[in-house]
């Protein structure tokens, strides 16, 4: 059986997963398409050759008879209202981060769901079908380390990913995937946040903090600390290291041949998001093309795009309060178990 | 357009091409099968859920009105007949190595294919599609060590791959890839060979030579040292240095989780051969299947396996004479530059 | 010339400085020595084959006129008298850690040192010895990674230093030598401290906290956390990862044999303290003795030892009262700059 | 008891092995001084502030009445002659390498020796003495990675040592401390060699074959390759792997600062054999110092450097030759075992 699938927002990244499904990806097929810019969703249904039809409304992408599920990349704002309307349409759906653009709005969410008594959302954070977190969490599982005390992460980018990268978005959305996949690699919530502004950078915009260093801590005590640096300027580099009570385990390097070469020893350091996390995006939607196909929803859900909601906004809090901030995260409900 | 494909040989190797074909990969679907053991072809059909037909004779595989391409997997000594026979047929044909038991075999193929007027053999070698290979290709590429001068290659494996592995199959057998690959590497051919017995190990049949090195020489002049070491016990690792003028490149590691655990900074070895070239196996079929249903031919061709047969045979000769033996290769029609 | 020393205290590691001072270092003969107990003394000056007096009490050691220079290896809280009676001599004194037990006695011996007019006191903070701590500030000063922002530093023991090991010795005690080695690295002061208590590992006393994090700032703003974990169990394990405006920069790790091996490729981590700082302490009393005859006093001084124990009350009163604590260092005096 | 030296030869070398024993080193002092060029050997004693005698002839510092020991680091030729002489003196000789600049005077040495009936030469072989190859030998010893099967040895240096490094000195010189530190890593001999001339550099003199790659075959049937490559224009890298029947150990690295800067993680390589083997010309003299003093010999003998020399013969004429080469020994005598 072949997914039929209707994408809302066929931008940069929506134009991306659509090549992917439709070229690389197994089981699954584009079928309908809008965008607020109908033009660009023209351009790309005939760019990739598609058989799909182009609607001028979201809305009637998720209405349409012959979709089977959605993957919405639209923008941030609008997110909500689609998720939700997918929902209604008893439609399982495929939404990039932010699931919404408040905590309360993915409550909502998590709300009309379990309403709905199935699960159909998933949540657009691919490092957990990242090979390399995979490997972490393997080691972990085995309990190479034993049990985990602290983590020690970085989350850095070479240059602030866009002129609008402003205030907080350090917070509320590039450290979104930190959220998201420690949580999932520790099998943990958090139960507070502290944020520490370091000596800036001067090699960004002057009104931007950077780095942040976020302090989490969870209900079994591991202290996490992660560093935002978003204009390192020397590569993308995502790091983590695990120390458990007898011994540490880090994130592998991204594979780089070893050079010698004018009295250095060295591998190159990537410097895209999209190069690290390639492959990621891959498996990620074909795991949710065959989970879907298979009445099935495996992924990060939206009870993980709340939590993750509710953390960004605690981190904000904490970083202008200069406190440590509790995180106050409802009972995780038996449905989302 | 989907490429209808006919597959020779449903043991343990074409029932791994087949699973990737039906459920990894685009644009191909597997629709005729067989196998000396009728069995075990239909098995694997109904294991796979395949809607395919199962042939007893692989001729009639090939000459099948439905089947555009033909991938053999069958017994060895039976390749060459089934791949003259889609020659024949007018049929791309994949064919795992060896292409034919013998140098003169591969010859035949050769001719036959040249007499057809068009390429429509690609053998098996599978290490141009692996992604360490081609980092370390692009480097080479890039001029970023200067021309290289010496190559400093590994190949070992834990245990030998089986009971029948015996005699000289480390030069006939499992050093074909280095064959094939390093002549890719450096595009260029080899013009003798040498090879040496150093110490046995112990760990292995007492009838075994084990470890070999063989020193082969290029038309450049580049000196390329080959260690095979099938029973080395700790992993199976491939290793690849260039040494050039000006700097060195290593084929990089496996990618794997560094962990710090009883005075030991370690990181794991793979064990197996599928484990490191299985994301090469998917590129080099996805490859093949693109590139055939475009009408071309990309990968390593019938004059690729000739030249490798012929390099074995110098090496086998160059074991017993302890001499430099020449290897005398024909200039490279142009059917295949 | 030759430097004359006088040895207060012939424990495990006066014993160990009057060996090294005695037969591998120039320059420098310890001719008196004094213990509690006196038949170690006179043990180790058998035993080390001295032409050295054996004294009843630290003082007489330091008053003996063939005496030029001090080295105070005694019970910690005998060290402050036993200094401020080298500095009523004239006599310069190198003295382990701690300076004295309090930052009161540490003031007490700044004091009475400017009162003299001259430098006469080092501390035993070896680290700024160290070869990769050098490298690290090498690299930091030769501005390869920009200006610093951020501090990654671990200081792992295996197991607790001893059964006294208790309480709060974490942070007065073992971290003593990451507040003297960062600020040098940094040429940087504290100004504030917090400590985190995270989860505890089950592998040590139930009583201790183990391990700690410390967050120090500095003037400048650099934020620098340090992981003390005293009960590892993996290794003795000094790490510190400085963050620049451009780049990181890592202190390297101990050379160690790479081995393939049983499916891991790994090289050996340290377990003792001994073995990773022997050369520092070789390097460290060779420039004090080269430079106490030259009239010159080099190395961290009675001022860095009073830094250090402010920086260690700060985090106590941190680590109970869980704020952020400051840390009121007085300006540092211009005798020390 | 002071070791008196007498120094033979006050050139680069030599006045740094007169530094060292006078400036770093226990137990020993330079009493005698000789040069072909008077004015040097007077400028050094002023410079390095000696209490030394200088003499015309190298043969009135072998008979000084006070020089109980000699160190030759004169010019190549006249090695022999002052061996001999300090042989004929009953004077125990360090001598830098070539112990003579023929095997037949090698040879001389060593029945001049033996007639003596005490070991009394030391050869000048220093990677004997170097923290990374004892930690290889450690790990060998203790059977880590079980029997050595075979080495892959490279010895790199950035540009030609001198413009009168020509011909096959690639072999007889810079060569013959591979020569050495292997016999002495395996406890074996060798049997054959052999010399292939790879593909050119066009980065030297063109008339110089640079880079050579040696194959030694030893007693056990271990094969060595050894890359000479002295234009490798990258650094100075001394590399060592031995593959053993269970496993493989490399030399460690020189500790170097990993930085990760301009999307590169990159680690300093050394680029002289003066900061490569620093550490180790130390432990040698002082381990000679040491053990002249106690009257023994440790360290690598005459019969060594003979070895050495008759390995540097067969390799020039395998180089000629083309063949394999016999390496034919006599067997080592009791005296040197």
């Amino acid at each position: 059986m072949t997914l039929k699938i209707g994408v809302i927002g066929t931008g940069a990244i929506g134009k991306e997963h659509i090549h992917r499904i439709t070229h690389k990806l197994k089981g699954a097929q584009v079928v309908a398409v809008s965008d607020v810019n109908l033009e660009q969703a023209r351009a790309v249904v005939e760019g990739e050759n598609l058989q799909a039809k182009v609607y001028e409304r979201g809305v009637d992408v998720i209405n349409a008879s012959d979709v089977d599920a959605l993957i919405v990349t639209s923008w941030g704002p609008t997110h909500e209202e689609f998720v939700l309307a997918s929902i209604a349409a008893g439609k399982p759906v495929f939404c990039e981060k932010p699931l919404a653009v408040t905590a309360e709005g993915c409550r909502q969410i998590v709300d009309a769901e379990m309403a709905a008594g199935r699960k159909l959302v998933q949540v657009g954070f691919m490092r957990r079908f990242d090979q390399s977190y995979r490997q972490l969490k393997q080691v972990l599982t085995a309990n190479t380390i034993g049990a985990p005390l602290i983590l020690n992460c970085s989350h850095r980018n070479p240059q602030s990913p866009s002129s609008d990268f402003s205030g907080d978005m350090a917070l509320t959305d590039s450290c979104v995937h930190e959220f998201d996949v420690l949580r999932w690699l520790l099998d943990d919530d958090y139960v507070s946040a502290q944020v520490i502004q370091p000596r800036k950078t001067r090699l960004c915009d002057a009104e931007l903090q950077d780095p942040h260093v976020i302090l989490l801590r969870t209900r079994q005590g591991i202290h996490i600390s992660i560093e935002s640096f978003v204009n390192c300027q020397y590569g993308y580099d995502i790091q983590c290291q695990v120390v458990g009570e007898t011994g540490t385990a880090n994130l592998p390097e991204p594979a780089s041949v070893p050079v010698r070469r004018e009295a250095k020893l060295s591998s190159d350091i990537l410097v895209s998001w999209k190069d690290r996390f390639i492959d990621a995006f891959d498996v990620e939607f074909q795991e949710w093309i065959d989970a879907t196909v298979r009445g099935e929803m495996t992924g990060p859900s939206a009870w993980d795009g709340y939590v993750v909601a509710l953390t960004g906004d605690a981190c904000v809090k904490a970083k202008y309060s200069g406190q440590i901030e509790p995180i106050e995260l409802p009972e995780c409900p038996a449905f989302y178990r």
